[in-house]
């Protein structure tokens, strides 16, 4: 009789989730993530990578995005559905799961719906740190909704912005995001137009919702030297930049197989030049090469970004002694006897003492 | 300030999808998700279907498999690494997820290592009906590990088996697949061989685990009129069946695309005729044509295969008053003031009464 071995699951749910980034502040949260994609990004090769798989509805996505290395496999679940909020849902939902590369056992499953923004936002700093002009200090941030805070808070710590240029359709969006952010050591201007908000900005970060071919940058818009964190284009026939803003600039990709799919890049031709950012980070590519040239990180979100957030989830929660063991997946005490499970109990501890 | 609208996900973990078994029985479970899968796969076309998406290591695999109708999600997570027996972890692990298309919503989380088994041997038959010859009395079953009492109880139930032909290169598992079956009005022959096994039997299934080329049915093995339910051969380099078996044989699949990848047929070129089940059920095309015809039903598994386990599981489970809720996913108040989740708690009550 084999000795009983449970493939024991640590599950952190958003109370979880919510409890740790609150212990830790969002800021250290940002840090983190931020360093274990940096050193996820710098070992590119290692992993198994793939575009994610989307199921699209007239309304929305649902998509799963799976990673691997040679030890640990990640996935997250997570919809697109820019209308939940009139019903009182998130836009965004997500949870993900690491697992045991030599056993399959899943080893955590974890609320991701915080984690996405906060890792978004890190890779989206990231990502500025080597593309936007060293010292930038004005950024213009278009979309006001969920994800706006966080990018707010991680382009202040990692990269110095002061001054913050605020635009929303929706009022009430950028009311909630000067009331959030009050407090934090930032200069907050609401705009009425996102040409407005991008009046001196050396940084323009859009993350708007609406499942459409939208044009939320023109080129009138357009100064030199600005860097675009264009965050909201990624979904087909979701954009945010119209074609001649990427045509005037050296593009940057996460996962191009994806990002030609996804991105605002979805508009070009299929041999627009665009540069993966883990290049820019190893060394093999150029980022910025000039004061005056125009760049855009064409940011879908991809899989290896779930990965790190899952990685420092999982550090950080056992540190914090958060999360509680989950039953998964079944664990039969004889592996090969799955339906001896279905004995009555006191049975299945005669036959294992037996 | 919108109503507090949760997106609450109901969870049935390992000890309760144990539970909702013991007390219906394993097979009231089998005709019901047989029932399901044959509802679903009618309505082939209402599916948004892709090839599972696998994850490959040395030692074995990790899958998600995703399909959506205009209404629900749904996706599995599931496992397959021969040597984790070895480790006292089952060869197979898996779970899933039903979600609302409309929204994104998860609805139901389930351990589905069981109900893997059963919508396995659910299939199996249900092919079995229409390809086996009528009258089939006699099965060998090759392979007795955690899948094979299922597999039995699904014959027995569904097309009238009442003798079993059991080999294992194991002996252990065949010894506790009798042990396991005594008193199911089955007639339990253990032989020496596969090739003994398959001496007689109207219906040879197949339902080993090596991740291998390996060859457990040979052309000597086949006699006029034999139905082949090969399950085992689910994975690229993994298969069951030797390719002169299935030249002198029709061959039926679940999704042509993901067979071709996975199944017994990927040692076959391209072109190599195959029928999907679905055109057999809906009477699109022929099944069993004659007596002594050799048929295969090369069974790789298929999402839509877990999409009815899933939507027999959450009804079961609901009539039963099993599972419980989870927090898998963030319900923040005001689903565009995520960062809000992060105040004080006695803060958030004070701007939601505001």
């Amino acid at each position: 009789m084999h000795p009983p071995h449970h493939a024991s699951t640590v599950f952190l749910g958003a109370a979880d989730v919510q409890r740790l980034v609150r212990r830790l502040g969002p800021s250290a949260c940002i840090a983190g993530v931020a360093a274990q994609i940096e050193a996820d990004f710098r070992r590119w090769a290692d992993f198994d990578k793939s575009a994610r798989v989307a199921a699209h509805s007239e309304v929305g996505v649902i998509e799963l995005m799976p990673v691997a290395d040679a030890t640990r496999f990640a996935f997250k679940y997570v919809n697109g559905h820019p209308k939940n909020t009139a019903a009182g849902l998130p836009t965004v939902m997500a949870f993900g799961l690491l697992a045991d590369v030599a056993t399959g056992a899943p080893r955590l499953l974890a609320e991701l719906t915080l984690l996405t923004a906060i890792r978004t936002a890190a890779m989206s700093a990231l990502a500025a740190r080597h593309l936007a002009r060293p010292g930038s200090g004005t950024m213009a941030l278009v979309g006001n909704g969920a994800q706006a805070e966080f990018q707010a808070l991680a382009f202040r710590d990692l990269l110095g912005i002061h001054t913050l240029r605020l635009f929303d359709t929706d009022r009430a969006a950028t009311a909630k995001l000067q009331a959030n952010l009050a407090g934090q050591g930032l200069r907050l201007q609401a705009c009425a137009s996102a040409a407005e908000a991008a009046r001196g900005a050396d940084i323009l970060t859009t993350v708007t919702a609406d499942k459409a071919r939208a044009t939320i940058v023109t080129p009138a818009m357009l100064a030199p030297g600005l860097h675009l964190n264009a965050v909201g284009g990624d979904c087909p026939g979701k954009t945010e930049l119209h074609p001649d803003v990427l045509r005037a600039a050296r593009v940057f990709v996460e996962y191009e197989p994806q990002s030609r799919i996804e991105g605002d890049v979805q508009q070009m031709p299929a041999d627009f030049p665009v540069t993966e950012f883990w290049r820019v980070l190893t060394g093999a590519a150029p980022g910025r090469q000039a004061e005056g040239e125009i760049t855009v990180f064409d940011s879908v979100g991809f899989a290896l970004e779930d990965h790190a957030a899952l990685v420092w989830l999982a550090e950080a929660a056992a540190r914090q002694g958060l999360g509680a063991p989950l039953d998964l997946v079944a664990a039969p005490a004889d592996p090969k006897d799955l339906f001896g499970t279905l004995r009555p109990l006191a049975e299945q501890a005669a036959a294992q003492a037996a």
